[in-house]
């Protein structure tokens, strides 16, 4: 069940050591299940649990440290030599007395890592402030730093397989966003709106099986599709309705999002205008990105072509995406905005976004974008436009 | 699009404002999203960003505290007056400058509690590291506490309403399980299976349009059937397969989890057994629990009657489920297993989950029940049996 082949993982693992030595780091403790994965190919829904993937400089390989239950799926699911696969007792499990890191700590105790310098992603999710304070308090002669950042920056530019992933998935996004515009309709159960997107990404192609998104479909309808990060609901649509759809074809767990704005019935003036601005916008963005450029000129031709309008946006335009796990797509490194001065560069794949928010209204067209030599393209072919049914 | 009364969420929040003074906790600063949810009705898919709810025992309402453009889905979903709805701006997102915590304590300040009683969900997937180091570093002469289980330990009996939801989530696990067994079969991809039960469980009954599940299918197969968090991938069932599946129905954020497992062809004699063994243990168990037996004591009907057949299993079997998001539907806070004391009482909701997991097979055959006044019910009526097809 190994999606890589061992020498691309075992790349991936120099390129983090190199960073690792470049820091002045000795462990790398990685609990963003996003980064095991990239590393090891772990794949299970067990980031409820803590886990972690260690990265030793002066070990050949990384080991995985989880659940007793889940070190079945990471000897099935992962590269590694099943005596780098260490298991807790279920006891340390969502436990008052204990904590996983307590078995984690012993284990560095073992390898005699308890004196050297030890990074850690402090803002991940995985990486509660109880882990870091079970770690402090068990390895009191390490030095901690943050390791913030430090696999997600090498994850950036895309291997070749990896872009070929991204493609299939924008394969899927172009055959799923196809079905969920031919299904909605006045009527239509939100729930059952849902339901079908579910079904047309998860089937995904005939070629290409569908994984789940790192985020369910987003689907703001009407005086509240300004409030972008809502689900739904068991209403029926209405005529009248705007409906926002941001949602993403999933491939072995690199993702090709997208979002489009359909119309249910004969659009506003001011719907149409906004559309109208978005996709010029967006468009100049597009033309605009090539190698060499950075991430915020590229905003900055965004919020130029909105100010011919008096227009604003107070969000970010964008994201690097690609590999992840729940809650996110964004990979937690370029944001299209302004101070992010991350000169853009060939495989860098980035999910352009640029949302219009507002308290009883919203418009969302959006492209997952790959660098290429000389400028960019869609990971799907999907017409850019206002949706009307 | 709020769910309860609002003197539901205001006792809630009395409830935690008493276990607040128990603790001696003046500002509790909640990260779960379950928690927000509960408390606030707030219901988005946001927890991407930092967020939190904070609740002061001296202020009527709790604050939310989230992202500019989440604003608008908390001025939508909680039933908290506008005023105490407070949000930060975009630059604050996954910056390398500042953290959303800098934020937070700026509200705090504000509010003249930088000196008071702090307490932080230390171990939720929500409360980094960071987020810890950055509340600390912001408001130095705060006392920090772990808020570990406050809330979730209020949860833990559920009202008349929350039951209902969660009943309506057991019609849908009923619809749902039916139908994935029923569209089960040789030659059928897995991915398509798992979007025909992201269908049938999303779209929910007529009268209960199903939610989003906490977790995606967990569905194991054939000889890695006992890697129980695996989802899926592109391959075809087989004849002679085992599959599991672990799935939950989920009505407005309640769930109704439950595992059945089926053999595709002739099973096994050694399938067969596991199967009777389990169905007999956790038979044994329903027919345990009523209000004053003790978490333990219910694990140790089942442990006790493993021995006879000299089976053990490594883990806890079962846990408090209801309301939640991504990663986990369970709650944080009963296990079923040696050494949890807690008495169960009337209107807690448990999924009581045997699995035996092996390194090639594996069996799940589990129910969540409410406590009741004299016994336990499930929440879905669902025929226990190994399923052949």
């Amino acid at each position: 069940m190994i999606k890589f082949a061992k020498e691309e993982y075992q790349s991936r693992v120099q390129k983090v050591k190199e960073k690792m030595e470049e820091r002045g780091v000795e462990v790398l403790l990685i609990t963003d299940p996003a980064n095991m994965n990239y590393l090891t190919g772990y794949n299970a829904w067990s980031f409820y649990v803590h886990q972690m993937v260690a990265v030793m400089v002066d070990e050949v390989e990384p080991i995985w440290i989880g659940r007793f239950m889940d070190a079945i799926a990471a000897r099935k699911t992962a590269w590694l030599d099943y005596d780098n696969i260490l298991a807790y007792s279920d006891k340390y499990v969502q436990s008052d007395v204990r904590h996983p890191m307590d078995y984690v700590t012993d284990v560095l105790k073992d390898k005699g890592k308890e004196n050297k310098s030890i990074a850690v992603e402090m803002d991940n999710y995985y990486f509660t402030a109880q882990c870091y304070e079970s770690l402090k308090s068990g390895l009191p002669n390490a030095k901690f730093q943050d390791a913030k950042g430090l696999v997600n920056w090498v994850r950036i530019i895309k291997s070749d397989t990896e872009i070929e992933f991204m493609k299939r998935a924008g394969k899927i996004m172009e055959k799923g966003m196809g079905d969920a515009i031919k299904y909605l309709n006045t009527g239509v159960r939100k729930c059952d709106m849902a339901a079908e997107i579910y079904r047309s990404f998860t089937s995904g192609t005939e070629e290409f099986g569908g994984d789940y998104a790192s985020i369910v479909p987003l689907m703001p309808t009407g005086v509240d599709a300004g409030a972008c990060h809502l689900t739904w609901t068991d209403e029926e649509y209405k005529d009248g309705d705007i409906v926002i759809f941001e949602l993403a074809g999933c491939y072995q767990r690199y993702h090709s999002p997208m979002s489009r704005t359909i119309s249910l019935g004969k659009p506003s003036k001011k719907l149409k205008d906004t559309v109208e601005i978005t996709i010029e916008g967006l468009n100049k963005v597009l033309d605009f990105i090539k190698p060499g450029v950075t991430a915020e000129e590229a905003e900055a031709v965004w919020a130029d072509n909105l100010k011919k309008y008096d227009l604003f946006k107070e969000s970010r335009i964008g994201y690097s995406t690609g590999l992840n796990y729940p809650p996110d797509w964004g990979e937690h490194t370029i944001s299209l905005r302004p101070g992010d001065k991350t000169v853009l560069k060939p495989n860098m794949t980035i999910h352009v976004i640029p949302g219009m928010y507002y308290e009883d209204f919203g418009v969302e067209i959006s492209e997952a974008i790959r660098v290429t030599e000389t400028g960019c393209e869609t990971l799907a072919d999907f017409e850019r436009k206002l949706f009307i049914k």
